[in-house]
């Protein structure tokens, strides 16, 4: 094969500075007047523009540039033969977000690809880099992930609405893309030899230990509901407490028992998460009749994942009952926690200690486009350090250095993947 | 004394078919296309359109019409001499608010005093009807009434704002109010001899009892504050529980804490409400950050309410400092509990009995403006009942027959405080 050669010169590496000058344009798009951060949720005009952008750097980079129906941007070296290496994240970005969480993946990629070809690296196999598309979750799932894998639930599609209430397939039509002709986003298995993404850990653990690398084993699942409780708004000086039925007091009585719920069903990798909240009428003289709020849970464990779902549900109809209140939950997502392919958890493992980097495995806490990946090829995540654990916020960071140790890692993932052995 | 007649036709009562339609017409001032109920916020645009419907029945009623620096409307009915007897209530209302609360007691008022007037009585006082302003705090206080009594804490007028972040005095300034001048509402003790009002008592006390008339002989203190809690945003997926600034579980812990606070500290009167929370950044995916909510407390007795806030204070430090968060809270208004006058709450309890109406001596939970022209005057206040205790919400409801009666026991108690014994 063309690409089973060894390279004879200089360790090959990417161009940091070519990658963070690409990052920092790409986080341009998405600023917003009076808004901190990148603002890119989901099928959002910035989100489109930020599309834009990476497909003409990609065409720029000597790919075949695509978008399938549901948004899912792929560039392809058309290089090698036989099932393709894909690699890359997400691009759409939570509101407020920061500059590395999705970007840095697609970035990564591409150019690890550029680096390859450069160097006049010759895979043995296609390399495909892909931006996914809503990865954040804005309506509740990860739409372009699950229609590579061919996980898309149409009724889900079909219903699925943002915080606003604004339908998923609305904001898909609007910016031109096809959701009914989802299925046809779906690869095949035999096309895809594995699926690689670097990624900044959004959590504190890298960072405390000082390690520059992490080598994901396993991903967290996660549910995610919306919870409605019901009672009876009235005036908040007269109504005796005890015959209240504040909606507000049962989120609360709810809300305070979490700690408990854990200790009693879940494990150190649960995350129960109350994120947003809205009482009706909201006025401080006014005992909330109505109480809207999120709740998401995760767990690296399935079983954990469903005694905690189902603890929860008990909690607070139990809450609901003593407080007089009506409870609805409605379930957005349902995502099962997802093993990496213990073979490329092995080879990254090697390639990091070939390029003298110190590294850990260990379990993702949040959700990530290689959790669905995983149920259509070998999936491998990285992870690099984040600053504080920051994430998901304006002040998210990453030391450059470790973005550059991420994207070399990827580099010589791709290359060993592609039967190419670099040194 | 012209006025120290005993009528000998029919006992004279008010026109519940001329008060009601009235009360009806003020009703349609507030109404929002998509928006339930009245909304006549202090100091809106709805708020000032009900004052020039109430004056212009003021003149229709013969009435000297005017209207302070404030924005409280007054209707004199300049007969008799001496210090005059001053009845009414407010016009303005909670958002989403009910047809009863407040222009109840300055329809009636008005009634009270056509009534006589067509009855050719001949009161020895003076008696103006009023319409007082922004009763419902929208901006944390009771400012018309405090201006009347001169009450008014001109640090507090300059920097109080609404739950949006707008300033009372630009509110005011926007209608042609002169904040600067609130000195020149203040009544001169000498020149009021009484405040009554009548009220719908927004609670289910009477409703539950099957009693008509409530005479109130105490008037809660209200505390209204805002407390911000200030964590850290952080990705919900990655961030360890024990990690964790949560602004959110803080104020859960806290909120859920307050039956306890009650049981400590506080009676069988104390109320504590939370009505109206922010998050942010508010998405389901985002450790909240920061936890931004009003808490208002009350009490009957002024020990109470001291010890309930200092324990309030001090549970939320105590959360704040366990979960690593910091914490503000913010005095929006303190109003002590003001007891009725005696005499007074004697004289209505004999009014009633002589118009053979069962009635009840009781606190109010709710503020008043009556509590703070107590300060000024000897003030009384008269409940009817609210159906199902419901109120500041669309469906707040009374009897009709329960509107007159508690019109008719201030029409006597007006004569009688004026001068005029009615049979």
């Amino acid at each position: 094969m063309t690409g089973q050669g060894v390279s004879r010169g200089p360790r090959l590496a990417i161009d940091i500075g070519r990658l963070r000058e690409e990052m920092e344009l790409l986080g341009e798009i998405g600023r917003e007047p009076g808004v901190p951060g990148i603002n890119r949720p989901g099928f959002s005009n910035a989100d489109m523009e930020a599309r834009r952008f990476m497909a003409e750097r990609m065409h720029q980079a000597g790919l075949a540039v695509s978008m399938d129906a549901v948004g899912n941007l792929s560039g392809l070296w058309e290089t090698g033969d036989g099932p393709r290496i894909m690699a890359g994240s997400h691009v759409d970005t939570v509101p407020m977000g920061g500059l590395f969480d999705g970007a840095f993946g697609v970035c990564a990629a591409l150019e690890c690809v550029r680096t390859l070809r450069d160097a006049g690296v010759r895979p043995a196999h296609p390399i495909e880099v892909i931006a996914t598309a809503e990865e954040e979750g804005r309506f509740g799932g990860m739409l372009g992930a699950e229609a590579l894998a061919g996980r898309v639930d149409p009724a889900w599609l079909e219903a699925a609405v943002d915080e606003k209430g604004l339908k998923l397939t609305d904001a898909m039509r609007s910016q031109g893309l096809k959701p009914e002709l989802y299925a046809t986003a779906q690869r095949d298995t035999a096309s895809v030899k594995a699926f690689l993404e670097v990624h900044v850990e959004q959590g504190p653990v890298l960072d405390r230990a000082q390690i520059p690398i992490g080598i994901v084993d396993v991903i967290s699942g996660v549910f995610n509901w919306t919870i409605r409780l019901t009672g009876e708004t009235n005036h908040s000086g007269t109504t005796p407490m005890e015959l209240r039925r504040d909606a507000f007091a049962g989120l609360a009585a709810f809300a305070a028992d979490i700690p408990r719920i854990i200790a009693a069903v879940g494990g150190d990798q649960t995350r129960v998460t109350i994120g947003a909240v809205e009482l009706k009428p909201g006025f401080p003289h006014s005992i909330p009749g109505e109480a809207v709020f999120s709740i998401v849970g995760r767990d690296t464990k399935l079983t954990t994942m469903r005694r905690l779902a189902s603890e929860c549900r008990r909690r607070v109809g139990d809450v609901a009952a003593g407080a007089g209140l009506d409870v609805a939950i409605s379930e957005h997502s349902w995502i099962e926690p997802r093993a990496c392919d213990q073979g490329i958890v092995a080879l990254l493992s090697a390639q990091a200690e070939k390029l003298g980097l110190r590294s850990l495995v260990m379990p993702s806490g949040a959700g990530h486009d290689a959790q669905l990946m995983a149920d259509l090829t070998a999936a491998g995540l990285i992870f690099v350090p984040s600053i504080g654990g920051i994430s998901h916020a304006p002040d998210e960071n990453t030391d450059w250095s470790d973005v550059e140790a991420g994207a070399n890692l990827l580099l010589h993932a791709l290359a060993e993947l592609s039967g190419y052995a670099l040194t």
